[in-house]
């Protein structure tokens, strides 16, 4: 009973086809060998999605090849006009993908074969599908890290925006969820900016580590034919070839890296997806998410629940344990090549999707959420958060060594809290002289939440000028990389 | 260039489709937020595999709902109706799901009161669904179990079979892959059978722990209607329902338990995966897969790959780290349901999926393998691995202490060694006695694999005798249980 | 300059000691192999835990072979007390350690037959560390487990006394971290009972699981030996003996499961820390830390950090990756013992470790936290909390169906809104009239967040009576179980 | 029963003193509140580690607000000579550390003023514990990172040497563990050399991604002292100081990044590990571990087991899971500093001392392994390995179809095996020619392992002379990095 969609799920990944699960699950062994075989071993369904690769892999090969005199001239044509026949066909929609060809290099190689007879054949000379799916897939990580890249950078850009909107919108700055010092929404969402900004650069390192091409390896000891590795690496934007051949077909670091490189990236858009959570609560009430990215109630048109937020936390633990499982699986390989690897793909499919879709629902909370100013200053007055600027003035205009400094505050808090007074900056003088007699009217001038904000200019500091800065530097820096 | 199948995989689950995704990754915000929440948030294309559990919810909710006098006979008479038809246009593949409609849950509704009306929409009094889904799910999980807890038992079976035929063929038992003492290959797969026994238990006690019906927690709170949850958890099958709303609709223990369940099983399936890879490698060369059950090579006939073996050691990467991913998710979650644990559906599927596959290939694998007797053997005798009989000999006959006797027998062993005789039980009488004067023939005639092996009477031990009292013992508890 | 603490961390876990570190790190091969080599092979500052453990299997075994006739009666007394002894040394902090002995099985043994000369050398007999230490191992996993269950069972009593000392008071529910419906602090602290009765009945089905004694396996394939191994395991308080020796030396499901098992119970524990942060923040307000449970701020005397309940939910995450670690290090491992599985010990004792600190620190939060009555009654009629209530009476006396009734309710809501009237019972019936003709005053008055919860009464529902009766059920079965 | 150990462990990393967990286990919430609260909230036994750093960070400290006018010449002064005298001590083990002052900062500060009074209570003027925990953290993990990276180069030089002096050992190179092509042992070596160059990388841009020092980030929200943050991050060694004082002191990314960098490295070594562990297997029989890198068995004296190789398999699993639990901490947290974080710490020393004995540990395997040649040659002959080499040459030298020579050499397998010949370079002329009469004497001269891998002389392919110009360039590059 469990099951069994119908209709069954035409291309579920991953899944048996429904009737043959069924049979499998309900008698067991009742599949056929070959059809659970099948089932277990193929990865067309997966892998079809490196078709561009594999034709660009194989064009790439079939030049040098021509160059090097191994095939002639018009093999080569061939080759070409046949790959693009190929890609027009998978383009429309009309190439036959077949299971029994298992992997997307046979369904091309066999249907160029098909198209232009002993020429297609002749493809997978000094070749082997071992350095052929490790030349792919590569591509692909590659192509997708660019890709993801240039997500986040948008989603900097929608950041620094929308910090430079609330620069002076002061909000608490929480440690321990307790509120600590006010801040500004701006200089939080800065702070945001920041990590998107290491995140890129170790997006842009995994493109540096991964950018040899395998193409030549062959099965795994290289080949007695006398290829051109550096050509057909230059023509598929490499850097350069790989300088081992058994490495070349074994190892898989360059994905697990984009894993853990995607992971904590998402580990970042997690946090602040928890915190649009917090803050559109009706507890906060600091946000209110669009109505694009809530879900809502027909029976409380005033809830707003924030699911795109939830989900991207979801795909933080899904994306983080797919590198987990990817690194499990490698650690007990010994070389070279083993099946165990063709599980790559799908967890690298499955992680660079999952955080395309959180950057682009990330960016567009960011950019369509508004803030309620009112709420957040009152928030951020919560709890005396002004106190270390009374202890800082203690220390700098009396000076008060800074633990004495800490105790004479916290009395004064003490004060404050029994007089029912919430801002420091309310208190009567008098009052508060009777704790420390030195006391000006500037000083507690001084401890309101803008005048704490204000005077926090340090370097990185969450004065509305520092954010301001920052914001310039930022777009400053944007400019120069892309100019 | 990266991704982007055409035609477009028709429902590759998690994925956003070709052109969508196409225009967001390329575009990054060029996908409408519209398209990017729906892509991100609805469930339908992985919880459509929950069609039936939800009928049968539905069924049960509206047959109390009757009974309490909340709904008349006649709404109930439709709903009931209703359902059937919908089951049916399900299995016949002509069901009209909908990604607008988001889930399981509201295409049935939707479509329910598209054909019976009113009745229809009356089903949803006294229900949630966050009640419905939290009921579905355990349904379909329960019955996961269930089916996963057969699928073992049917390859424990398959082990137990080939152990008893494989009860007294000789390998070398390993410890630290280094030989340590003669076995059996009937004992150690009997070990693997063993494995099972308590897979099963734990596989058992999960759905114990799972047997409470959710239903009639509502929203989270419960419900002012007066619901009777002993009548449809009864209906469904259920020990009873659970006690807490709040808890009902919150929580997911039982599929981070049943994750968990799976990964150890699969843990298991996946170290005898590792043996047959290599038992099957020429340097071990103990054992042969079928036809069925490899891969081969146009170019080497003699090749056999062990895909299969291969994919179940990955596998067992993917189904732990799925078990990681929804506790990664839960640990950070207040009270009560939060999208973020509309994953745990997509995690569960594919971790049953997996396991399901894995648990048919390799009874597939072990139920036709061949094995290599002589090589077995031959290997069984490397590194006198029966030098620890000697020692036994010499503490029981000649009552030497126990470090004393391992150190006469290293002695021997290296007389061995220095006069290239491989099997202690060759060794010249004479010779051994310079060494240990006590020592007799049958001593040394005791120090074959064969007679090694058959000492080894103790409980649990590998003499074939013994293997095959516990293949007696194992198919007596089975007839038991099954009678 | 990274990190050598002087003095020396005498033996901190894991950590090669400061001086021959710094060697190795500092010109990386500094270090001599065989100190390198101790150092990655010794387990004696992680294994000495198991010093009970070791004794009691030792005694058992001496006892065993001396009633089967192995060793005779003077040596069995003269191991008995020479282990006696040695317990004693242990207890009082004399025992001489050494790390060049390994572990904690050849520490003892060498000081017994120090001690009592060629009897501790035949204590050995029909034994190897293989089956010594899965069973010390599994010793110290059985009694942890019934520990951390007995842990768990205090802190469900300690929830269901605060649960029922509130069983009243009203506090939002929340869905999405939006307010959902009113429910009682005792229905949500009761939410969490339930997870502990759960997680304490999959402790003790981990105990059923791993109660057979390994003892009598020997290296891996059993022995010559007349051994009894129903003795032994009776003698050490298990269920029986294994049933396979290669299972038995090479099996760490019975790890695996127990933590697994904490780590979900882990993840309940984490979900209370993390309602415990937000409860306590200033947004919240709805509790308050004893002194005893919280970190204060000499500056800001009001702030009370959660860090206790923070460090639970990092305690969670690295329970769950021990977990993790364990089945990968396992999945990998061809039969039977591989030193690999030596780090089981080094994760399942810092795992129980954590998870003792943790259940008793949240059970010391929870029982000494106050709560605010106001505040959270007040927050739970944030959102137009019982809009659910008003469309179960419209379905209810009006005969509405449920689709509609939530349309009428929307309406009105808004018109609440609209007024600026926080909660619908205080809605003028005259204008709500203008909606639906039909509404009474009556109608209104149900929907004050206390008549929500009182008509809540459904089995498991929040309805203080309810909750009530849910402690009494929870207390009559502890009584039965104690009984 | 359970733990206890006694003596108690003096500091068990994160374990409760024996006494206390006793306590806390046994009575469960017998221990008092202070007791466990100390217990799970104190890090000193941990962050002692960074009493170097801690130091040099407070100096540079004190020096910047010395030159910027904040503290007097003589305060200055008078700090740096405490500071001095307090690393003497640590030094020297006679350093007080106190668990009440619960870290090494407090530990440090209370000692300090201990010793130069006021002076040392103005060192925390403008600086706050949120950032000086992230810059003593930092300065840690960027000295570990260098230190790993240069343990990886000396491994990655043992590796090229052993390599060099192995240029054309042949050996069978595996895909799916089943004999695949003859490779040669240097070649098989600088494979894993290539995977430590990236590794180093990796490493390298890890540091580079942490390389900006939070100093002076406060405690979340800048300062309004007049700090000069480029002074003190220059004065640390960093490239310059951070640009967000809130995501200064709650990010952790550089930590994330760390374990990731050192987990994947470690897959590396696990790896090699796996290939030692199976090479010195009886059944391979390929290689022998030293006497150093080895443990042996007083019976068995031939028997090495190779437990270090073990282990680093075990420690492979336990650095991906420590990289994992924090990634599953940190994607929780709202900004800023939580105490979750404290628990970074002792996953990150785990790691990187784990990793440290795991570099060490296979280099002093590595170069002290001894290879069997005649056993590794023998081996690569199985499996008619140069079957593709055949293939080759009908291709090249016939023009056949590469698909159409993969038959023929087909026939050709299993003619030779048919007839018992193992090696086809053995196989007569003539009967090879039945099946292609084109075949020539040179054709099967050139199927030895010898010719096949000499052949193999594409760039990274396995040709002796190509290994050897690898081993040159990797010199090359590695002189021009050094010099």
């Amino acid at each position: 009973m469990t099951d069994k969609p119908a209709p069954p799920p035409a291309s579920e990944q991953h899944t048996p086809p429904a009737g043959q699960g069924q049979a499998m699950w309900g008698g067991r062994f009742a599949a056929t060998p070959a059809q659970t075989m099948q089932l277990i071993n193929a990865s067309i369904d997966v892998d079809r999605r490196l078709w561009r690769e594999d034709i660009a892999g194989s064009r790439a090969h079939a030049a040098m090849l021509g160059a090097q005199g191994v095939l002639s001239a018009q093999d080569v044509a061939a080759i070409h006009t046949g790959l693009d026949a190929i890609a027009a066909e998978i383009e429309a929609g009309t190439f036959p993908f077949s299971i029994e060809l298992e992997d997307i290099h046979l369904n091309i190689e066999a249907r160029l074969t098909e198209r232009i007879g002993d020429a297609g054949k002749r493809l997978h000379t000094a070749r082997s599908r071992n350095d052929q799916v490790a030349t792919d897939f590569r591509l692909w990580v590659k192509q997708a890290l660019g890709e993801a890249e240039a997500a986040l950078a948008g989603l900097g850009t929608v950041l620094v925006d929308v910090a430079e909107a609330h620069a002076d919108w002061i909000m608490p700055g929480f440690t321990h969820l307790q509120t600590a010092q006010p801040v500004t929404l701006g200089h939080h969402l800065m702070a945001y900016a920041q990590m998107t900004r290491r995140d890129r650069a170790r997006l842009r390192a995994a493109i540096t580590h991964l950018d040899e091409c395998p193409l030549g390896a062959a099965a795994l000891a290289g080949t007695p034919w006398p290829i051109d590795r550096e050509a057909t690496a230059r023509a598929l934007g490499f850097a350069g070839p790989t300088r081992n051949s058994m490495d070349s077909v074994g190892s898989r670091d360059f994905a697990m890296e984009a894993l853990n490189t995607l992971a904590i990236a998402t580990v970042h858009l997690s946090r602040l997806a928890e915190e649009i959570v917090m803050w559109t609560s009706p507890q906060f009430g600091f946000a209110r998410l669009s109505d694009a990215w809530s879900t809502g109630s027909s029976i409380m048109p005033q809830k707003r629940n924030p699911d795109a937020a939830e989900l991207i936390r979801a795909k933080a633990a899904r994306i983080a344990s797919s590198a987990q499982a990817l690194m499990m699986t490698v650690k007990a390989l010994p070389l070279t090549y083993a099946k165990d690897l063709q599980d790559d793909k799908a967890l690298t499919f499955d992680a660079f999707d999952a955080f395309g879709l959180c950057v682009a629902a990330l960016g567009g909370m960011v950019s369509t959420m508004s803030f309620d100013r009112a709420r957040m200053r009152a928030a951020a007055t919560l709890g005396y958060s002004t106190a270390t600027d009374l202890a800082d003035w203690l220390v700098r205009e009396l000076g008060m060594p800074f633990r004495e400094a800490h105790h004479v505050t916290g009395a004064i808090v003490k004060l404050a809290e029994g007089l029912g007074i919430a801002e420091l900056c309310d208190l009567p003088l008098a009052q508060a002289q009777q704790i420390e007699p030195r006391l000006t009217a500037d000083a507690l001038a001084a401890l309101s939440v803008e005048a704490s904000v204000a005077a926090r200019t340090s370097l990185g500091g969450t004065a509305p000028d520092q954010v301001r800065a920052e914001v310039q530097r930022w777009r400053t820096q944007q400019a120069q990389v892309a100019g």
